[in-house]
């Protein structure tokens, strides 16, 4: 019991394992052995840890076949790659998932690309150019031509030898599809449904028609909200005369929405896209510095609106200390609001009486989350002005009532912004997500200057002559 | 092909066209044969559209397997069960999959609650009982019972039959799980592998034994990383005597990825934890007042360290409008390094080595950005001080100097801060999006601030005597 509870604690690096085991002894039968009981994901993560002979051994142990499933497992695969020989690129592109195998020949220069397509058989040739055909916003780019088919009207006996048949070539065959005589997708089938199904059911009872699909030309951003709502394993493809002609795995799909909501992850702290590890310098920067410049300008602006109630910093320069707290919470504030919006539009479609009750319900949360904060604040700057400053008590009052009236102000301004920019974006068809994290606080530091400075002029020095 | 053009474009609404379908006068036998041309998840989206009597005949069509699986796929499942008759929830929970059925049952009075489980028969009570007995951030609370299990040593055909045995109630069988006599996990088969396996092959031949597993009592948080490298269709979970005891299904892990992110960005924005729609006032402002009040102290804690700047304010009053400027670019820059560490710790495990060139990268891309923007910024505080402000030429050089050079400092060390503290909680072991955005922003503030009047007061009071 002791014992199992520590392997429930410490699971062993398998990565580091399968590299000793490379880097051992052993002959190579059982070198080979021990290998296939490591998972491929395993196998992948040790590469990073031998040296160039060291992972040809490994190679040469896996074989081929194995060794594209190894590769689809770590992301530095075309690293990888480059290193075989010209045959067995073409051997290990036959096999990996085609959105890989073009995601490689894209990195290569004109000539290399054209050697190794020439190498590949016409089937590989026709599915890799059919796929390569979309942009890369095309559902079709990530489309896999690995499915089962079959024509309607045949028994289920039929059916299923001809899913064995083809089930050694394309393993995802947990949804088969079905087409008529002429291609046209008409449904598909559970494969649950076909091995339960007894002799004799017609192959028409355990066809779903309402199978969802998507057409290959159809943009990702519109449709992955949709078809993530389906939850099914397998998607298919249809062409613009609705013949199937390919299927999205649920891999595949995770993998959108995960890109997707990386995506809005990047946007919200103001990069333009998701960034890895090894990017270099210069695609790094390309990706920031249009939003930092973006942000600059606006910042220049705020920075001018901030200037022009310089007469007012001058008579109170007390209250400037309190700028940086209003702004900030109205950009916090926002940030929420906005960040709420986003994910709620992500995943639903809401009619124009529900975005009236997020926007009501926003301005209500800021209204008594402001209230709150405002009366906080409003003790600790009068404590801060009256004790530790040695303000006059009257003057203290004063400035501490005007920051904290100026906060709960900027807050509920910032939630309504939060919340009805995106809405707006969305309504005019830009990104939402666009409207995220440092715009969303640039805007909402504009309405907090103005409030705050403002409220100052006219109160303070306007009312009170101070 | 202009029709075919236009079914690209305007997807028809299937959700109001089921709540129209509905709604109309059909007789029941034609609406339920048009209603099952529909998916689960338009239907679903068509609940909120009817009326109390349109659902339940609704329900009546469908029948309660169905439905179970239509309510599947809507958040509001729970305001639809609690519609129906005691024994018509209790046959719903039988067909609903086990986590959401634990969600509705922990939803209820405990009154309630039993007299439901009451009904139920043991199988169920005791599966419910088991998932139900885990904390909610372990494995186990996730899992389902939904899968398919054989025991080593039997043929292939005897393999098969008991898959299709099994199949009838259980439907996640795109892999199967093979155990010993006393139920240890002893590896998984491919369906795949097994429908095309040759009549006498052994069943050994076929089984993976390096097919990953977790344990029921793992963390989440933990293993979802890892789980996630695998990219397999289905996880078997084990119990702490390495007993099967059952699965991540394909959907669950991706609903569990897609939690962890939606966490993360919650995070960014400030939040606790993501928000839905329709949750009440008081639940929105639990999640976000914790942040704003802990966001509150630290802006009071920065305005007092610009209030311990006021001489140099007083003196200077202009530089105030280059305040925001700063801060915001400064926060900006190293929300980005933020957002950038906390993908790549999220995908990756880093080495000592790694980190460090992370954190030199990130300094690189901000002296790099930085240099830029204060280039630019330079050029144009002296525009707007020199012309439109009517500053003398030496003070505005001087001034948009100060400035410029404070924006540099400030974003190189928002830089190195916004990835050091994320490495650093991940080496403390506390989860660092919760470093995320505002906590960053707020650290970063305070550097700048101390950057900018510091060296106003250096540079502007105490050398040039301004």
């Amino acid at each position: 019991m002791n014992d199992k509870d520590k392997t429930l604690q410490v699971r062993p690096d398998y990565a580091v394992e399968v590299s000793q085991l490379i880097k051992g002894t052993l002959s190579p039968k059982l070198m080979k052995e021990k290998l296939l009981t490591y998972h491929e994901s395993d196998i992948a993560d040790a590469l990073k840890y031998l040296k160039s002979d060291e992972r040809f051994r490994l190679y040469s142990l896996l074989g081929l076949q194995l060794l594209s499933q190894v590769l689809a497992h770590t992301d530095d695969r075309n690293i990888y790659i480059d290193e075989l020989p010209l045959k067995k690129q073409e051997e290990i592109l036959h096999y990996l998932d085609s959105t890989l195998a073009i995601e490689y020949l894209k990195g290569l220069s004109k000539t290399e690309r054209n050697t190794l397509i020439d190498l590949m058989d016409e089937e590989r040739k026709t599915e890799l150019s059919l796929i390569n055909s979309f942009d890369e916003d095309e559902i079709g780019s990530r489309m896999t031509t690995n499915y089962i088919q079959i024509e309607e009207g045949i028994s289920i006996e039929k059916a299923m030898s001809s899913l064995i048949a083809q089930a050694a070539e394309n393993d995802n065959i947990s949804t088969i599809y079905v087409v008529d005589s002429d291609g046209l997708f008409e449904g598909a089938i559970d494969l649950t449904d076909l091995i339960i199904a007894r002799k004799g059911t017609n192959l028409d009872e355990i066809t779903v028609t309402s199978y969802p699909y998507v057409y290959a030309t159809e943009l990702i951003d519109d449709c992955i909200e949709r078809l993530k709502d389906y939850r099914e394993d397998s998607i298919p493809v249809l062409n613009s005369d609705n013949k199937l002609c390919g299927a999205l795995t649920g891999q595949e799909l995770s993998q959108l929405i995960d890109d997707e909501m990386g995506d809005d992850y990047a946007k919200l702290a103001g990069l333009s896209a998701e960034e890895e590890l090894n990017e270099p310098l210069k695609m790094s920067m390309k990706k920031r510095l249009p939003w930092l410049i973006i942000l600059l300008a606006l910042g220049l602006g705020v920075s001018s609106v901030v200037g022009a109630f310089e007469s007012v910093v001058a008579q109170l320069t007390i209250i400037i200390s309190f700028q940086s707290l209003i702004l900030d919470m109205a950009g916090n504030v926002g940030t929420q609001s906005l960040a709420v919006t986003i994910r709620v539009l992500m995943d639903e479609k809401l009619s124009f009486k529900q975005k009236l009750l997020l926007v009501l319900k926003e301005i209500k949360i800021g209204f008594a989350n402001g209230f709150l904060l405002s009366i906080i604040s409003l003790l600790i700057i009068f404590a801060y002005l009256f004790l530790l400053k040695g303000q006059p008590i009257n003057y203290a009052i004063l400035y501490a009532s005007c920051a904290s009236i100026s906060l709960i102000i900027a807050i509920v301004l910032s939630s309504f912004t939060g919340t009805v920019v995106p809405l707006l974006f969305k309504k005019i068809k830009i990104d939402p997500a666009v409207a995220s994290g440092p715009l969303i606080t640039t805007i909402n530091d504009l309405v907090a200057i103005v409030t705050y400075y403002g409220l100052a002029w006219v109160l303070l020095i306007g009312v009170f002559n101070l």
